[in-house]
């Protein structure tokens, strides 16, 4: 993509409503837009980053076994009385009457509207184990939205739901939700946490919540320090065989928030030089709760004796938009965003110090052509600007490499690579850059499936 | 994808609600779910043909120049009394209330929110011309929804908006959005024909509807009969060259909507055997309209003499959820609907005549392997069901090529294939059936760019 053909609003200011260091780059990089309080428009590279996590979290719910559909975003208010949810949700539910005066609401969460769909196909065990997920826009009227993508009103979030026979059946699609939610943040660039957790107006026994650590998470979490570098189950896991070894791994290790902790069981079994006491960003919450939704709304299934049983079920969130911001907060620097590969929202940016010389337009012209012939998703700053500020721009949006040609490099046939994480800068003849970005950049891309 | 791990609710009996083909078929296929009058969920089938219809819809988008972003599916009602279009647009807008009894509403379209964001950063003629366009959900509170994603409440629409310093630029990006729908609907495997329409509620004085032949079409179309066949301009077609003979060319030919039609003007220019008088269903609906949202909404930029003036612009929509209605309606037959390989919801169908027989389940396993293996998107019915019904199914979701293997061929050591389209059935050794399958959809699917 030329930059000059594209749509990249970078602001110079600090933009004085943003509270932490995400909000602020996500505004100044132009990767969002806020259209009212906690409503914002999702830019052209914000939405980029959007999708990119969006396709990850697919691929890790596909992997596992759940099947994706898409539900609307507007529900019927009655699906709620069925579910005693409707007046018991309160405030942060959107309520909308429309022409005729029926009342439905924007849906902050789908448990009524998968339930209902379940139901009205599914008859017999032998279609089980089941997890639907979508991926759509929710709404949630909170008080006082702030902190930009991280906590808005309008965000995108993956949703699944599963239902089982049992609580043994369900416990195995929870296991498995639990794995495919280690590999989706580990393949974000995440170091994601599972802590228990308080499972709040969805109900139900059990739940974990994924946090990432930063500063500016919205609540205290205690945690085992092993955690932090514990190894990730791999590609070939088998997501149709016993994943509780792995379970039982991650959670034998102390973990919790603040709502959950026991600070006694914590100093008594966490050594005190293994105490982690931060602050966390919650990015996945997941729950098994049994027939609560299913026994009001006569979710049941024939089971192998002939007899109706209530499905067991569970619920599974992600949420791609706050993902973004937790993404940032886990990756910047003073100078800006420095994205994973995985996720930027190009993989390389050419700067041509001297748009509008000629020689420089035909050799950065000829290298950009060759970039993206090699498949490499290059952003090209061919901007009549001054070099600080493509620089600038390069680095405040965050993408991993800079390949920078100028006069000077063209007449000694140079080009400059910089890695915007590490900052190393490595110059090569022009000829070779194509090669070694690709060497960069593909081992990465393979790393991560 | 195994079928007996998949959720594909297809329903024997014909929705007594649905009035026409597609919205039966689309119901029995187990494509989608009304949940309330207007509002549908996408099972699986249904959710991957409109991501491949929408990933379609995209790279023609990109193709043509235009930038894609997301904007939020609440909008402040304020933006709309900056258009005075709050008060105009009547009872289609679902209106809404926050906590704070602050009025928004759900987006029918956004020229508004677009208008904003342009009048945020862009300042100089040097950043035109400039196409941004998003692809989300839409929200008509139409008073009697019906036909099903046909003509829904809920709704996913591509808008596109085109911001040019003038009169002349604004035309040259319609005759780029012009050729960009051309190409969408033919690799969608439509033909749409481009009519003169009537503006509507969107204002402007040049505007083109793009209308499907269909006998349960909304409305009377006449036009002349070479358009049906007309070439279509090709992937290598020049977005940033000289556009107006295409569109000219396609314009030279009578054609308009029942709202537009001139019956002696159409009499006139198209002699009597080359007259068509159909029915047609819009697909896609093009419009320029000038200043009417720049100027009230003061997005305005410098020109190349110093002087402010607002911007020209236009808008082009296309419906995904619409237009997988439309391709049913195109693409059926009495057995049910007949997809084009490039929005098929699975390119084959394997189907094992006698799943529970240990040799019949290892053979089609081993050829479900293969055909995933060599990259065909396969649904493999491995059910414990007659041969009767897996055939019923196969024929009504309408996938492009079923392989099928039995008992008996498993003994000769040959499958069949059957063309769903043609209803062609070809027997071959087993051990062909991946390189044949391959030879027949591969072509397909480079024909498709």
């Amino acid at each position: 993509m030329r930059l000059s053909r594209y749509f990249l609003p970078v602001l110079r200011e600090v933009p004085k409503e943003a509270e932490i260091v995400s909000h602020r780059l996500m505004l100044r990089a132009g990767m969002i837009r806020q259209q009212a309080a906690g409503l914002y428009s999702w830019l052209p590279i914000g939405y980029k980053v959007l999708m990119k996590i969006q396709r990850i979290v697919e691929e890790e719910q596909n992997r596992s076994g759940a099947i994706q559909l898409l539900m609307p975003t507007i529900q019927s208010a009655d699906l709620w009385r069925e579910s005693d949810r409707y007046d018991a949700y309160g405030k942060e539910m959107l309520r909308i009457e429309d022409r005729h005066e029926r009342e439905f609401l924007y849906g902050p969460t789908n448990e009524e509207v998968i339930t209902d769909i379940f139901r009205s196909y599914v008859k017999s065990y032998k279609d089980l184990p089941l997890n639907l997920y979508h991926i759509q826009w929710k709404f949630r009227d909170e008080v006082r939205p702030r902190f930009g993508t991280m906590r808005a009103r309008e965000f995108l979030m993956k949703d699944a739901y599963s239902f089982d026979l049992d609580k043994d059946g369900a416990v195995k699609a929870y296991e498995r939700m639990f794995v495919a939610y280690l590999r989706t943040f580990h393949r974000l660039g995440l170091i994601a946490i599972p802590m228990r957790a308080d499972t709040g107006p969805i109900g139900g026994d059990l739940s974990h919540e994924f946090i990432v650590l930063a500063d500016t998470g919205e609540s205290a979490v205690f945690c085992h320090k092993d955690l932090l570098d514990k190894p990730i189950p791999g590609p070939d896991t088998d997501f149709r065989g016993d994943l509780k070894p792995i379970v039982d791994d991650w959670t034998s290790l102390y973990a919790a928030t603040e709502e959950m902790v026991d600070m006694a069981e914590y100093e008594a079994s966490v050594p005190e030089e293994k105490r982690v006491s931060a602050r966390g960003i919650e990015v996945g919450h997941i729950f098994y709760f049994g027939t609560k939704y299913s026994e009001p709304m006569n979710a049941k299934v024939m089971g192998p004796d002939g007899k109706e049983v209530a499905v067991h079920m569970g619920s599974y969130g992600i949420g791609p938009s706050r993902l973004a911001a937790a993404l940032i907060e886990a990756h910047h620097d003073d100078a800006g965003i420095v994205w994973p590969v995985s996720v930027a929202p190009f993989e390389a940016m050419l700067i041509n110090l001297k748009a509008g010389d000629a020689a420089c337009d035909e050799a950065c012209g000829k290298l950009y052509n060759e970039l993206a012939a090699a498949g490499i998703d290059v952003l090209y700053d061919d901007r009549d600007q001054g070099a600080g500020a493509k620089f600038a721009t390069a680095d405040l949006i965050g993408i991993p490499y800079q390949i920078v040609l100028g006069p000077r490099g063209l007449a000694s046939g140079e080009a400059e690579i910089k890695h915007r994480k590490s900052g190393e800068r490595e110059t090569l003849p022009i000829a070779q850059a194509v090669e070694r970005l690709k060497s960069l950049i593909e081992p990465q891309r393979r790393n991560n499936v």
